[in-house]
């Protein structure tokens, strides 16, 4: 079976050129149908791992996700993502600075959500739009967002020596698919109310902000927390790839049950006894 | 159909007499299979009022699950909400205070995780803790339980007020119930690391508890946010009650999707023309 962490991860230390890696790409798979199967496994798997990551309560998973606009971010929320317990995840979108989080540093309103011991952490956008959309609009410097890279990796180190496994996507689609997107939410009343004028503005900066990206993920794809470049004009592919990386990397984790606190034949004495002489067993199901 | 709403709300100002209210009930189903297809629909149907709730994003719902240990406030989150979209909801769960928030008033904890528009939010315990085991373990006396009743009832119709559709869901199980899956637990490695002595000592004060429970219940369940009573003996038929009563809550707010903020033809013709004449028709699926 493809190894898409290994496909897909710009490697640390690596220059990226988005123009070489194709968005259309589906692999072996030439059809939703066909990845079907292994999708469903894929996300079994994970609410599997994600059921051992709350109980073992030492590690964490951080993943986020940034594409150009109709890249897929929600998408993918909710075709990886929805077979989670909600209980052990929780999903930010960071939008607009607010006045008060501009008064800070970029990354005062980003920790704070930073997932605990147990729990993982969807981050749609993120501190990386500090890095990319304010460069693309002329209103940070070069040595401003290239200082970024080094805080943003001085930060994604302190998550990982704490135990927060870092994954970032990107969600790679070509103009034309961006384009054709934006057609179907016209015809599609459940999607309509989304559009605005913008949207087609901001393809002008199409070149500029691919550029800012290029630059972002090879500055900051690093061991403890890579970048995967996703082929994304195929849903149901970016949808397999994410969910086949997210698997992988928890399974590789190793997470287990942690031992009980207490003695259990001690317990089972002392208050399980009776019961174990008289069963109830009036139960229907 | 059932009506689980009508079957299991406590009504605004009467009394409350769990004694009276049988923890086995399964109604006209008498195994999880036959309840099955039904718990699914309302599955679909709550992650399909879900995508209107945050589309329309005027509204929100507060779900509040209370009950004795191993009622299955856990177990409810898992089987009911897995099916939400984690984007639009979020699950907080409130234990002991932190010496902070112990030195603020009982409801200062609790407000930030009010779900804003557009959002479920889900507590696993919540403010009303804190005229439970409070009381229970009598830290505060009977006028400042009182009072809090009041103050719970004003912090809900805010809520209520804002928008926020405010379900509460007491489980209720037997003791025998309860010693029951205690003794499951001390079996199943996957959960026997969640036991501690402290389960069992707190089943001496069992009627404390149900005497706090009934009186919370009868002095804050109203009609904008009233207190259900789940059947919860049987695990299968508390979650098809608990989803029902979601389910239609949810419907009957009549949730649709907003309108468009542009012209959409307008952006028909600015931005789609030459597509309409030139398709691509390259996608493969």
């Amino acid at each position: 079976m493809a190894d898409y962490r290994k496909a897909f991860r710009a490697e640390p230390g690596g220059k990226i050129n988005l123009g070489k890696h194709d968005p259309s790409f589906t692999g072996k798979h030439d059809s939703e149908e066909s990845a079907k199967k292994e999708l469903a496994a894929y996300g079994d798997e994970l609410f599997k791992q994600q059921g051992l990551l709350y109980a073992e309560h030492k590690r964490s998973v951080l993943v986020v996700l940034q594409g150009l606009d109709a890249a897929g971010k929600d998408g993918t929320i909710k075709h990886c993502f929805t077979v989670l317990n909600p209980q052990g995840v929780s999903v930010v979108g960071f939008k607009q600075p607010t006045a008060e989080e501009l008064a800070h540093d970029f990354l005062w309103r980003i920790h704070p959500h930073a997932p605990g011991k147990g729990y993982i952490s969807i981050f749609n956008r993120s501190h990386y739009e500090d890095v990319l959309v304010t460069r693309v609009h002329k209103l940070i410097d070069k040595a401003t967002w290239t200082e970024r890279y080094k805080r943003i990796r001085d930060f994604e180190a302190l998550l990982a020596e704490n135990g927060t496994t870092v994954l970032k996507f990107f969600l790679h689609i070509s103009p034309e698919e961006q384009l054709a997107r934006f057609a179907q939410r016209l015809d599609d009343p459940k999607r309509n109310w989304k559009i605005s004028e913008s949207d087609y503005s901001e393809r002008a900066l199409w070149d500029k902000y691919i550029e800012a990206f290029e630059d972002a993920i090879a500055a900051t794809s690093v061991e403890d927390a890579p970048w995967y470049v996703i082929p994304s004009d195929h849903k149901w592919f970016r949808n397999l790839a994410v969910s086949q990386i997210m698997a992988n990397t928890m399974e590789d984790l190793k997470l287990a049950y942690p031992k009980p606190t207490v003695d259990l034949d001690d317990i089972r004495r002392k208050y399980h006894a009776a019961e174990a002489e008289e069963k109830p067993g009036k139960k229907k199901g």
